[in-house]
Order: C-alpha cells, then structure tokens, then sequence
C-alpha cells in the first residue's frame, strides 16, 4: 500500500476545472491529487521569425512554480533574472509534446502560447501541464475554428502524459512528491490516444534499470495514460468533436466541405 | 449605475479561502469581483545582513502576475529576466504596509516571505494583495507563537486597502479593471483598524485633483477599509485574538504572562 | 529649530543652473540645499510602439545616483546589471508628474528622454529631480518650438515637487537626509501652479497617521511648492510665456494664429 | 545506404584524443566522425552548500558550443547574457549521466566540474559528450586515487551513449545533422558497461512511433554503446583497473586494503 | 590652427575643483575644456577575496557617463542591464595607472573604490579621470593617513594622462571630440611625474603610424602630463608632501618616526 | 636562458591549421607554443544598423576562454551571464587590428564575425588570436571574392601581433604565462607587413618602465612580428595573391579589369 493508500497502478484523483481564468482563450485548472497547475492557452496573431511567410503556426509554452508551491519556498526566478535548469527541461518537453498532435501547416500563421503555472506542487507538474494544457489548447483552436472554421483541424490526437517510477522495487503509476523523492527509476511517458509514444524520458540517475523493468514502466504508463485521455474527453465532450477528423477531398482534389 | 451594478461606494464581493496551499505557514485565495491573488506567507530562520545579531525580524514581499492573468497575455519576468517598474513598486508598497502593523522587534530574527501572484486580474490587484496577504501573515505569526508562545505579540493593527478614484466626475470605491482605466484619478490608500493611515498613493497623471477631490476619495476609502478589515475579523476569528494585546508588566518589571 | 536651522516651514536654499550640459535640448542642475541632481531633457524623434502612428508623444524619465552621492557607496546599477527598485519608483513617479502637465497629444511623435541624476544626495531627490526636470523640460520643448511652431502649445501648467514629514510631532516642509531617517511620516508631494494635485505618496512605514496629520502635511507642502513654483518662474523668464496658453478658435473653427 | 556510405547500425569512426588539453585533471578530444568535442575534468575541493559538511562529493557539467561549431554562426550564449534551453537541458543530461555511475559517498566533499565543448558539430554532440567526460572523469578520480588512496574506488560501472533514430522508416544507429534533421523519431540512450539503463530519451515531435519502433530502437542503442565502451577500455587500459571494483571488508568488519 | 583656436601642442584649459561631493573622501570635477568628469575616492575596509589576509590593500575603479554627457544620447547601461566594452576598457585602464603609483603592501587591508563619473563629454574623458582621480585618490589616503600615520606613505609618485593624435598629418595634444573623430593615429599615455611610462595606448585602426610618428606622438604627450602634474602639485599644495617620500630605517632597523 | 630554453628573442615554435574547422568560412588552429586559439571567420550578409545602406562592410570579433583553458578552472561566463572587463578588452582589441587592414568600403554590406576562441592558455591569447584570425579572415574574403570579384581587393596588409615584456630585467619576446606573471612590464604591439604599427599597448602595473625601454620593447617586438608574417604567407601560399593590391585605373577613370 501506499503512502496515500493508493494500489501500484492507480492514478491520484484528477480533477479539471475548464475555463478557470477568464481572460484566457483557452484555460484550466488541473490537479493531480494535491499537485495544482493553471494551464492556460493565449492566441498571438505573430509567428517566430524563422515561420514568417510559411503560412504555417506555432505552439509554444512557458512553465513556472509560484514561489511556495514546493514544500520550501523556491525563489522567484523573476528576482533571480533567469530561469533554472530544469525549468528550462520542462517547458521544451510541454512544448514538443502539444506541438507532436498539431498540424501547425493548418493552423495558419498564429502563435499559441502555452502557460502552465504550478500553484501546487506535489509531484508530477510535468504531466498535470500536459494534460492540463491539451484541454486548454483545444478550447483556444476551437475559439479560432469558430470564426475561421479550420477547412482541416489542426489537432490531429489527443494527448496525456503520466510519470512512472520504481520505488522499494514496487512499479509505481503517478507518484506524488515523496515516493519521487524515493525513486530508484523516474520515467515520465507521454503518448496520443492512438497508443503511440510522443515522448519517453527515463531516467535512474540513483540506479540504473534493466530492459525488462522499462518494459514494466512503460505498460504501467499506457494505462494510466489510457485513463487520462477518458478523463480529457469526458471533459472536452462536443469541444472534441473534429479532433482526428480527417480530410476529405471530392473527386476534383478538393477539400470536400460539404462532408465535414 | 457602475458596470457591475454596483453604486458608487460599494465594494465588489469580497471572497477569502483561507488555507489555500498546504505547504504555507499562511495562505489564502483573495477575491475582490474578478480579481484573484494567491497570497503566502513562508517563515524563514534568517535575516537580512543589516538586522544580523540585532534580534529583529523583517518582513519582505515579491508580486508576481500570471502570464495570462491580464487580457493580453503579458510577457512573463522570469523570461525577460528583469521585474518591470511596476511590479517593483507595488511589491515595496505591500511590503511597507505589512511591516507598519508588525513590531519586528519582537518578532525575533526571522525573515517572513510574503508572495502575492495574481492569477486573475481585474483591477486592484495590490490592494487585494495587501488585504488578504495580512491574513496569511497572522496565521504565519500565529505558527510561531503556537511554538515560542509570544511574550509580547508582534501584530499591533489590522491593515487593509481598497482603492477609490474619480470616473466622470464620479468618486468610485474598489475600480474593476475598466473603470480604473477611465479613471482621471487613482488612489490606493492602506488603513488599519485604528483609522489611521499607512500609506496613500494618489495619482492624476490624466487630470489633477482638488483638494476637496482628494478629501472625499479618502472618505471613500475609509469606508471600503472599515468594510474589509470587518471581514478580516471574521475570516480570522480567534487567530485575531492576541492582535493589538498589550504588553503588561507586573510590578516586578517582568512581563506577567498570567494576564494574557 | 532644525538641524540646519531652519524653521519648520521653511524650504533649503533652492539653486536652479540653466543650460548645465551643452549637448543637451534642455538641462539644470538644481540644488536643494546639499541635494543637488543634474536634470536634462532629449529630444528623440521615435516614439514607443504603443504611439506608433498615433500622432502623439511621449515623456519618459530614468533617474541614477552617482555612486559616492550618498553617504556611504552605494553599489553602481550598471555593474549589478539591474536598477533596484527605489530606481524604478522615483523614475516611474517622475515621469508621472512631468506627463501629467504635458498635452501629449500636441506634441507630435516624439519622445522627450528626461534623465535626473542625483551628484550629490541630502535627502530629496525625486522633489528635487521633478522640480528641476521641469525646466529642462519647458527648454526642450521650446527648442522644438522655435523650429516647428505649435499651434498649441503642449505644456499646460508648471508643475513641481516636495517633500513633509512628521519628526518627533512637528510637521516639517523639505526633509534633508537626517531628518528624513527620523522622520515617523514621509510625504511627497506634486502639484501645479493652479495649487491641483497630481501625486501624493505619504507612507507611515514606522507609525501610522491621523487624518488630522494627513492635512496639515498636505498644506506643508502647497506651501513649499508654490514658493518653487515661484522660483520656476524667475528662472525660466520668457521661456514660461506659452505655458497654460489656450487654443483659440476663430469664428471658421480653425486654430487662430494671429492671437498668438 | 547512408549519406555517409555506412550501413544502418554502423557507428560513425570514433576516435579519442586522451589528455587533450594540458591543465585539466582529465581531458580528451572525442569525435564521432565530424563531431567534435573537447571534455575536460576539473577537481575543485568545494562543494556545493547542500552537501556541505555530508562527507560527499558531487560532479556538475557545463555544455557549450563555439560558434562556428555549427553550419550557421550561433551567437555566443555569453554575449547574449544566458544559456539556452537546450543548453541547459544537455548539461543536465550529461550530470545525471556520470554521477549515475559514481558513488559519491566515496568520493569525499569534492566536485569535480566536468565541461563539454563542441569544436564541431555534426549531430550526436551530447552523446559524444557523455561518452567522452566519462574518460575525463576516470582519469580526474585516478589523480585523487594517486594521491589519496580510495578505499573504494568511487566508480562503479562505464557509462557511454549514442543516439538512435527514425529516418525513411529505417532504424540508424549514431545519426549524423542531416539524418538528425530528417528523423521522425530521435532518441538518446545512456547504458553501463552492465547493460542497464541510465537514461532514455526517445522523442517524437514530428511524428509519434509504437512500441515496437520503441523496442527496435533501444536494441539498435545497446549495439552502439558496447562498441563505444570497447572503445573506452581500450583507451583507458590499466586506468579502468578498479571500475566496478568491490569493497572487500575482512573478518574485523574492516577494509581490506591487501586484497586491493 | 585648430578648432578652439589652440596651436598644437597646447593644452586646453584645465580646472580641477577639489572636494566638490562632501561625502566622499576624495572628490575632484576635473575639467579638460568642455569635458567635465566627478572622479571621487572611497574608502571601504573590505578587500577582494584574492587579498583577504595578506595585508595588502586594493584600489579599483569604475566608469560611467551620464546619459546625455555626449552629443546623443547614450542609453544608460543600468537599463541595458550591462556595461558595455568601452565602458570595461576604460575603467580597467584607469584601475592600472592608479594602482600603478601606490604601494598596496603600505596600504593595509583597505579597498579604495575610484568612481568617474562624465557630467559631459568632450574628449579625453578617460585621460581627464586619471588625472583628476589621483588627486581625490591623495585626499583619502591622506585622510587614512591622518588616523593611522602610514610609517611608509604608500604613493610613489604623480600620476597623469593625456591623449594625443594625428589629424590631418598634424601631431596633437588634448584632443577635442571632433579632432578625435577625425584622427588617423589617436593614443592616450599615462605617465609619472619621474617622466616614466605606466601605459601607452596606441591604435591607428583608421590608418597604421610609423616608428617616427609614434616617438613624436609620445614626446607631445610627455609636455602635456608635465603640465598637468605640475596644476596636481598645485591643488594638492601640502597634501602632495608625503608623496614619494622614502622609507627611513634607523640603525636598528627600525623605521625611524623621528626624521619624517 | 628562459623557461623553455628560449633566447631572449626567439619565439615560440608557431604551428597553423588551416581549414581546422568544417563549417566556418575561413578557420585556423594557431599554436604559439602551449597556447592554442580556434580561429574562424564566419560571413554574414546583413550589418549593424550604423551602416545600412552605405555600401560598407563591418568587422567584428568575439573572444572567449574554454573553462579549463586556463591553470585553474575559469568559471564560463555564459553561466555568469555577462562577459568580463578582460574579454571585452581583448575582444575590441582584436577587431580594430583587423579593420584596420581591411578597407572595408570594399567589402559590401557584409559583415565579417571573428571569433578566437582559447583552447588551451599559456601566455599571448590575444596575439595568437589576432595573428591566426587574419588566416581565417582572408579565407573567408577569398570565399567571396571567388564568388564576387572584388574589383578592389579589400585587404589592404598583412597583420599579425606579438607581446613583449621586461622580466628580471631582460627584453623577452612572445612570453609564456609564468614569464608573463613575473613581467614587470608587459607589451602588445600590432604590426603589418608594411613595418607600420596599427595598435601598441604597454602597461608597466608593476613598475613603470623608460622611453629606451619602451623603443627596445617595441624592436623586439618588430623582430617578432616579422617572422609572424612570414608564416602567414608561407601558410596563405596564392592565398595572399591579391592582399595589398592597388586599383588600377585606366585612362578613362574606370577600374581597369583586365590588369588584374
């Protein structure tokens, strides 16, 4: 058993609260048992430079911790003047994850930019962002499929991330803060809704592990994953409705709108 | 009539969470209409250079805004690696207010972090953080005291802010977001239980004020302040018990713990 | 008596240098008794990109102290890469006090640099800089004058600035440094020749106020203020004729230049 | 075919240059092909405050590239006045990776700053750098060694890296830019001379892959990194004598220094 | 003949005001014609790490030009966030040639922070900083001096600098800004009042100088600093008496106080 | 006889690789001695704003240090987050010895990156940079010309540098770092092929040094720089072709092509 009573493969309580911030286009509020983040999606009608005259969009995404989120109070990176490290780590992993199940050529030339703020922290902001921040990036393309109405949608899987770990030689699915702090082996794993990998980061920086127990990781992963991908749909309903849709072209090689 | 419906010296609904992160010696959620802060209060056993050795404590405060707190999403600090000049002042403004009520003296050497992080933003956004950051600072102090059981107890007043400023030629008490950027004239006043007056910043930087103009603006606010420091007492119940107390002394020169 | 002798009410021997800095549009050194602060004013024909096209411009100010203007060294904001947060206050109040007489709207797109650096420091110095910035502004602005001819002039009134406070219970008008340490209340003040307000920051960090102190603190400083404003207006002579001049209409609605 | 002529799970030539660079306790020029890295060791007698006083010691990296290590200029991370994510996000990597491999409750309260350098850059940069560091690091301890004797030598395992990939749907091995450039699925893998995992980081941004992709790709790694630590045993030679190295204790509970 | 109507190896008018910031102490406004630098001298009982122990003193400096000291405005380097490389070179410069004179070993553990602050610019900013900050380097040795009577005075010799130039094939001393706009071959030299040399520096990056050129350059230089030494001596009067005095050793070995 | 066995006036054994690193435009490894700087050129077609639209060109150059290039590890200034004082030094150092051979009309609105980069230091960084950065520079304008046909050729000289110093009282040439720490008086000097001098920079911390020092620093330093630029030519081979060119021009004023 343990520390929260839970059994080896089962997920902390998950709760989303859509549309928690109002000036956001898209925006949750995400907890994993008692880890807290505010995800929010904001629409920018500027691109990097490098896709100026692409036509294509870009999603990127800024990942940060109030100051006592964590059990001691962490210093405002605001004060420091720079982000840490593994800030840094998070934010490019969220980044690459939402990006994976969007195809920015249909998005036109936008920017979304991704927040994550973890007002929370207890273990696990890195898949909560994740997770949290899907349902937040497809409220903010639906808000542009309203006026635009995307001739293809954008988002092509849902997507869900969950943290793994071996702890006392235990398989553990979604551990909070203290069972990470015991971890032998930390695997966060982040996959679509079609059973596919977009992102696996292992790590046993206190052990090295076997093949095998990677193996054992990654199926306790998918089926955790599995579960929050329910939750996301349940949560999005109709807001899911053209997510995966494909496009249809008539036999003139045109898209097809009256299928749609 | 307001935007709101409100009349002119009515405050919007005041709503405090109190024990809003588990983590925190002292935490609420504040709610003034829209606007939402996350105040905290985290005790830490050192202190500023200046005050080593001299018995004192201190009380510092940093504001934060979240990305997408605002309307448009505003560039997070920790990215442009600098706090802006806005932030900076009212950071200093909620610092000095919380520090006029508290006897550091008494209140050993220990420093008392508050952090303010705005998570929805809609006008008054420092003086929500000046309202509820008191409440978590009395259940940080109140931490202690369960502890080293306070001789004297270092909290002499309640504090509270509202803001009140001129839109049409009408006073307003408690400016949502539009009506501050309408306003003429903004002010912010700090009071504490006493009526007495801790700080007052009154800006015309669109049209100069009377001196009649700013007589009834204070009004205003000391009607708003009375109101807020009322639901402080109430949130706070018997954590308020020991604010304001006395220093008594026996006849032998000691403090006589007996009567408190 | 005070320290320098001087009664309560009294304000520092003020000392205005015109034309200070030969490659500035418009420069002072102005001396508040020790406090002496040099204060210029640069004509920049961009404008930020919120007036971009607007047709308006803009007054901005950034405020230094030499590094030995204090008593003790005070560390140089270049070498640690960051201005603090006083630094970002002053400059903020500055500009505040200079826009709010200025009708940016006249002044066609340009942006007036005003810098206020602080040579000598005795207490003052943000009353000090506003006063003195006030001449390099209304130089500037007739250096732009003489070349393009504003059918309206854009400065509406002359503003100034000082500072009052409580020590030990006697209110007193221009605070030097020691008496500013002591002081139980601090205030500064800005207003216009037409005795209207356009800031009044009073803090009681160490000891609350009365409403009773609040008013006699404010008829302090209107006291001092019209006797810089005094001082403005000798200096700056011809130079001032335009200030507060109104536009006039002819019976066709067009601006009347031959009123002027 | 491979642009470069070799077959699938060929690794490019790799070639190590041992004490590279004269100052450093460790250092060699590592090149997989076209990639150039120079990895220096450094023992420094501090450590950093929270292990102070533990007995333990600690190794951090610092990842760079020289400017023109890469086909167009990147401008200087020094200049621009901070590290880049990716920056930050390697030199994470490369830590985690070596002090998985090092007992450092033996190594005594030292650390031993490990930097990589890439000179030039053709794809595989962070896997070289861990590849080649590890050498720097054996050769850095074998000085402490030489000086102080380890009663248990503080390495346990090698460690060496490479990367894997997905282009055209063909399984590479040590993937030079432009196959980098054009892989569906990427993936760096850490392992020990023991065939056990130290990190995994397999990505698909551009297109997610299954399981058994997964799989094929992990087989392909564990190919490359025995040949690489083939490679590292020879270059070391007797160096590599006490890796893995096993406490002996005697009878007396004590170490057993003559079996060593 | 040149702009300001001197012939060439005139210098320009030079005034040096002596204790011109009350606080510090050492003050001087040196003026070189329209150039105008505050060169202040302070004393810090702390020295750098490198020192701490050893008894040895340090003396370091800093530069740095009000924004509107030149024709345009400069941005100021505390908003930029970093000193730029000009502004590094000079005040290194000016740290050498002081350092260059004094016998740290005499001075105690003891920092002496120079600062040089340009009011306005116009030419020969850094030669005008050594030379005016030597005589407020005097003023606070010999207040150190006058608590603790140094038994060896710690400053060997004058120290001055002057800038020459080619222009128009002609050899100049004392460059104006405009002369050194226009300059080919442009050198600043710092010398002692013994005529020996503590730093030439010269650049012909608009145009290579021959050997010839080069000693003419440093003979007009040399006339110059014998100019300037000779106004030090004259402002320091009896504060320059100690300077180069030798050490006196009576025939015990001792210093002898006696003859001093 | 010197540390290294050297005479007084011999150099160190000097080693350049052309074409070291792959992707730059012109590069070089140059060896004096230990000392050991990557030398590239890098082309760039856009220029700093200062020159846009003048038809000019632009030369800049960055300077950095590996950490452990250094005796002791030298912490990397990215990490720091600012360059220091020295770098910013050296840098402008080796730009304005680069431009100043270079007519950069010629050049087109390019600009030419520098960048020296210290693998491993002992003594003479700059000079070995400088000396092996010209290498790299008439590679990368030869890249040009190759594609442009300058009609004028822009390199107008060689250039190369050398340092010079006073140790125990001897002349020495080309000093490694422990001869450099123990120099009394340390000189760099920057030559062209043409025996004129572009920069000289002598500096007598220490001690300050006399005129006849300083001419026999300067003949060492002649010495020195000659043999430099004998293996530049003898490295640059029919690379050097068009250096020093003249522009030919015909009887009707045009540039004559066909002399060329």
């Amino acid at each position: 058993m343990r520390i929260d009573g839970r059994e080896n493969l089962i997920l902390r309580p998950i709760k989303i609260t859509r549309n928690y911030i109002k000036h956001a286009e898209g925006s949750v509020l995400i907890e994993f048992g008692d880890t807290k983040v505010i995800c929010t999606a904001s629409i920018d009608d500027k691109v990097p430079p490098f896709l100026k005259g692409t036509g294509e969009g870009w999603i990127t995404c800024e990942y940060g911790m109030l100051p006592r989120s964590t059990n001691d109070r962490k210093p405002r990176e605001a004060a420091k003047g720079k982000i840490d490290g593994r800030t840094a780590e998070i934010q490019r992993l969220i980044g690459r994850a939402l990006r994976s199940i969007v195809d920015l050529t249909k998005l036109g030339e936008k920017t979304i930019w991704i927040d994550c703020d973890v007002i929370q922290a207890d273990g696990g902001t890195r898949t909560a962002s994740i997770t949290g921040a899907f349902i937040a990036l497809v409220d903010a393309i639906n808000k542009i499929d309203a006026q635009e109405k995307f001739a293809v949608y954008p988002i092509r899987s849902f997507v869900a991330a969950v943290s793994v770990g071996i702890v006392d030689d235990e398989i553990l699915l979604d551990l909070c803060y203290q069972e990470d702090s015991n971890a032998k082996v930390d695997m966060n794993v982040v996959m679509t809704d079609k059973g596919e990998f977009v992102e696996i980061q292992g790590t046993g920086e206190d052990s090295p592990f076997t093949k095998e127990q990677m193996f054992e990781l990654i199926e306790a992963a998918e089926k955790g994953i599995k579960e929050l991908i329910n939750l996301q749909r349940n949560t999005l309903k109709e807001g899911a409705a053209r997510i995966g849709e494909e496009e249809i072209i008539d036999e003139n090689g045109q898209v097809d709108f009256s299928q749609q």
